[in-house]
């Protein structure tokens, strides 16, 4: 059996993974080869470099686990004509992820930029623009694993959850739910309103301009899930209204953000380049997850952790 | 019955409380005026507008509600001798103290300022350097309302507390807990090193390099509690030989921290000018702590919440 990793994990990491399977080949390369592909029974990528045309040279290839929550760089059709399973590390993201948006908005509203710029003139100032997080309302846009852990955290600092997804079924952590027919009569409720969407059709172009007109005039918009949510535009055009008061943006339409994009430059905007789930443990907890799967592999086992369903993008 | 306020709560706040107490004079000022303090029943102060002077007047005054936690700007002999009943607003700090330590925590390890710099250049770059708050160890000097608060949002975000206090009992949200005197042990253990401390005796020049020593060379230092817990060039020297990560400064042992001081200028410093406790909530909280003592108080009893042994200092 060849494993085919086109990327390289630190040795701390590798060499454990390498001595627990000793059966087992492990190829680590930085990139792809159409010759190793050509060999490997099992790959493991970040999923960028798959495409149609190198699919073809899969013929060895049953499963792909990918290293990564998102999978629309994917060549979806090629994979699924040659039936080949393919896993990824869904919940990666959820830590790194709620961290950063619990360290946006508390950031704001404890006014750290501005305590950071005073720092920087040396000057003792007690004019702070503070306000707290507690009793506050946020509206969650999404509620997969990313959303649930907000809504988690959020709970723990007072914070009313508002649960938003195509059904307006329960989960967890959120106090109240509506479904996207809803959010109009959510909106207005919300201090803080935050997509981890998803793209995909239903997604794109969900919010508009309609929706910022009816948020409070001091809301915080994170966006955290994909660029498609909202044209930049409408974005661009809401925030410089000031039909709301802050947006925390990690996604956008086009990435990267253009170098003369008025978003960089409004003062009211937090341009973060789509980087909120990276952190130093990212590759540990791949592993951690890829592990017991390769253990059911290795057994013939085909129920594996978080198979996706390439046919519905997720 | 006279009641003197020496600032002025907001007109949303101060009416409803006039409206409660049909049978009470409220006297709302900004500032202390001796004419007034003669004639109050009650004083309500932010408390730095006291002295040993001006007590001399306070020849009416049984009961003084600080608002506010700290009281050693208060002129404790005086009280003592006229048998006034003092009482503060203990525990209205925690939720902005606790919200912006959080804020500080997460802004380091998620690596806010350097997004903040990058945007200021318009730089689409993906290249920070960020790690997570879970899975850390956070060793809480000071285990008062403050402390437990900053204890309890840590362990939300998966972070082992361990609490510092004189005697080492049990104290709510510490995992852990250790003594005054097992801090030389206790710190190499955390990622993050917290205080809130009072002043007193035994907490001046508590911190010595010694113990800056034994931290971890990435650990995050935050003194949220009082400027005497370390000699400020203890500090420096600490900071500046990186015994240790990060210092979150809100409290200096002179304040205002001089301009041409050089914490200000050093990269892995953070100078918050003592604003951690600022709240736009801050009156409407104090009001609401006010409100029930001073039911009691009309009803003629004395065991109001929160009153204060000025001869111990908290």
């Amino acid at each position: 059996m060849r494993i085919y990793f086109t990327f390289e994990p630190r040795p701390d990491l590798r060499d454990p993974l390498v001595a627990e399977f000793p059966h087992v080949d492990f190829i680590f390369e930085t990139g792809l080869s159409i010759d190793e592909l050509q060999r490997a029974d099992v790959l493991v990528t970040y999923g960028e470099d798959l495409n149609n045309e190198n699919m073809n040279y899969a013929t060895n290839l049953k499963w792909i686990f990918v290293a990564s929550a998102g999978i629309e760089k994917m060549p979806a059709q090629a994979i699924m004509e040659r039936n080949i399973l393919v896993s990824n590390v869904r919940g990666i993201h959820k830590t790194p992820m709620a961290e950063s948006m619990l360290a946006h908005i508390l950031a704001i509203k404890r006014a750290l930029p501005w305590i950071y710029e005073q720092q920087k003139k040396s000057e003792w100032s007690k004019k702070a623009k503070q306000s707290e997080l507690r009793d506050s309302t946020a509206l969650i846009l999404g509620l997969g694993a990313i959303g649930s852990e907000v809504g988690r955290l959020l709970q723990a600092f007072g914070v009313t959850t508002i649960g938003c997804n195509r059904s307006g079924k329960e989960a967890a952590y959120m106090d109240n739910m509506v479904c996207f027919d809803q959010l109009m009569e959510a909106l207005p409720k919300a201090d803080i309103v935050i997509s981890v969407l998803p793209k995909t059709d239903e997604t794109t172009h969900l919010l508009k301009l309609e929706h910022f007109k009816v948020m409070k005039s001091n809301a915080i918009f994170m966006n955290f899930g994909r660029g498609n949510l909202v044209e930049e535009d409408t974005l661009n055009q809401a925030i410089q209204a000031g039909e709301f008061g802050y947006a925390v943006l990690d996604v956008f339409e086009q990435e990267p953000l253009a170098a003369d994009h008025p978003l960089w430059s409004l003062p009211n905007v937090i341009v973060s380049p789509h980087i909120s789930s990276h952190s130093s443990r990212y590759v540990e907890r791949s592993l951690e997850i890829f592990k017991p799967s390769l253990e059911k592999w290795l057994r013939g086992e085909k129920d594996l952790d978080n198979v996706m369903d390439l046919s519905r993008g997720y």
